[in-house]
């Protein structure tokens, strides 16, 4: 072969590589999904935002995509992770607080009463998150945070929760990445809570979550600078607060977001009210054989009837965990 | 020359070349920094903290450089920027309010006169505040920050805000940047009004700038989603408040820390209190001849003695725009 051909051919070879290793990488890259219209809507939207040339196309630094938590990364039931957190520390911090053994909610708490406990509603709650996420820094919460994570386990599945985490989304998390997405959780979870593990487990870093916060405040102990947890609610991330805290962490509306229930509504009509090419998509729970199944009636991640017919009407993709994911669970099979 | 002598030879040039082009990086991409203390602070810190196997190195994720903008990046004298807006848009909204005409503090304003509107202090502030950056949505406030942008001038210099930033700053930013580090400005100026330009002008992405804000309210108008803003104060990103926005923001302590203020002194502490490698600097306003000299007497950007104290004793690197600036503006010489 003369010099000129074979440039000719290695060039010709190059291309089709890349071409070839294009394509492996699109359907390589979701192996969790299953063939359908969910990895479809996926795969064209990426397909078109990322596409030079194409009226769609969307610059590296516009590729937001913004994603709750509980219920669409990772599991929600039988009750917000979250929620088993201050439970906890309620039984740990009793020695140290005689009184509760005659004071609602903590009294049904510690007998086991979970029920009982929330019957003081909203009120209830906010006193027992207030009690147990309040008063210590901002470094020693992160360490109780670490501690109780290394230990908790997922009351049904008997698993760190750290493994209760939808592989399909930790598989779209990467290929979004891969193709130029900045990839950020907006949950209404605490935003504390989530940062100390969501990198490790999501390839998230603290400064692209999202969520809802008490404030804190800096002062000097022991000659050194803190910040302090304060017992006051600086912001809750859910519902309309969701595009309120996008706007104010991010600055820039996604043009990609996901979620799994009414508290998500707002935040993928606000990223559909940009224009142009957007995705937005709703994990249905409908798997009661390897995970739940839940929806208009939950009280934990309600997918109302109303969320249904407006996500039919907008065009919202909503992944059937059943039909489009191949399994849920890295450990499975 | 035997293949394995051309061999050893080819490794040989190959890493000295290198290991060149790592020194002319390092002196090639701060051309505006006379060489003298602060240059040297910067580089030997970027040095030890980026070179594997150091006891210092920081991982590229931990590597958050958070910088002040007013008097840091750019200038503050004979005002704030951000303050000329508000009084900007109070003229072009009094034909709307012919009640301003006697009004404080808008009827001084309107006459020219803001020495004596401001006399209400604070409390005037605010109004003329709230009155110019609240009750729009969120989008149509960024395209009338653009707008008057595009006009508005210095009143000294003459030329647009866009361009009185400082081109050693710019430069620094660069490099960290092209160090791997991932650079915010933390300022106590509003969020919304830097981030429809801190892209454009520092390479910094609207995600990674915090400031002051007020708070904002998801609605329908017109039949589409918006953010309205709210005459209501959400966040004030100054003095205590700034590691108190830091931690909420980015949720990861900076390892390095820019200011030029007392309004700076508890970012640079916070950041130095992490322990370990860390970068604290004060651009000194010491050059009357090509900015402005001012420092502890002050009211924008006061520098306390006490600042000046802090520093020394904490070992805080103090630029002095005069000696350690080769230029201040891009468009000088």
């Amino acid at each position: 072969m003369n010099p000129r051909s074979k440039y000719i051919l290695t060039a010709f070879v190059a291309v089709a590589a890349a071409f070839a290793a294009t394509i492996v990488l699109a359907q390589g890259s979701l192996p969790s999904w299953n063939e359908g219209p969910a990895k479809k809507a996926i795969v064209e939207f990426v397909g078109k935002v990322t596409q030079k040339g194409s009226p769609d196309y969307v610059p590296p630094a516009e590729r937001i995509a913004t994603f709750d938590n509980d219920g669409t990364l990772w599991a929600e039931q039988p009750t917000y992770f979250q929620f088993l957190f201050p439970l906890d520390r309620v039984k740990a911090l009793a020695p140290q607080h005689p009184e509760w053994r005659d004071k609602e909610p903590f009294a049904s708490l510690l007998k086991g009463d979970l029920k009982g406990a929330l019957e003081g509603g909203e009120r209830a709650m906010l006193e027992i998150v207030m009690t147990t996420h309040a008063g210590m820094t901002t470094e020693e919460f992160e360490k109780i945070v670490k501690d109780w994570l290394a230990t908790a386990k997922h009351p049904k599945l008997k698993r760190p929760y750290t493994e209760i985490v939808y592989q399909p989304m930790v598989e779209l998390l990467a290929y979004l990445r891969a193709k130029g997405f900045k990839t950020f959780i907006v949950s209404g979870g605490g935003i504390e809570f989530m940062r100390p593990w969501t990198e490790k487990v999501y390839g998230i870093p603290p400064e692209q979550v999202v969520g809802s916060s008490i404030k804190t405040k800096y002062e000097w102990r022991e000659g050194k600078p803190v910040l302090v947890r304060l017992p006051e609610i600086n912001f809750i991330d859910d519902k309309a607060g969701k595009p309120v805290g996008i706007n104010e962490h991010i600055g820039r509306r996604p043009v990609a977001a996901f979620g799994n229930s009414d508290g998500d509504r707002q935040m993928l009509e606000w990223t559909q009210a940009g224009g142009g090419a957007r995705l937005m998509m709703l994990v249905h729970h409908d798997d009661a054989v390897r995970e739940f199944a839940y929806g208009a009636e939950s009280k934990i991640g309600t997918f109302s009837d109303a969320l249904m017919a407006e996500a039919k009407e907008n065009g919202w993709t909503v992944i059937s965990m059943k039909n489009d994911w191949k399994r849920i669970f890295a450990w499975e099979q």
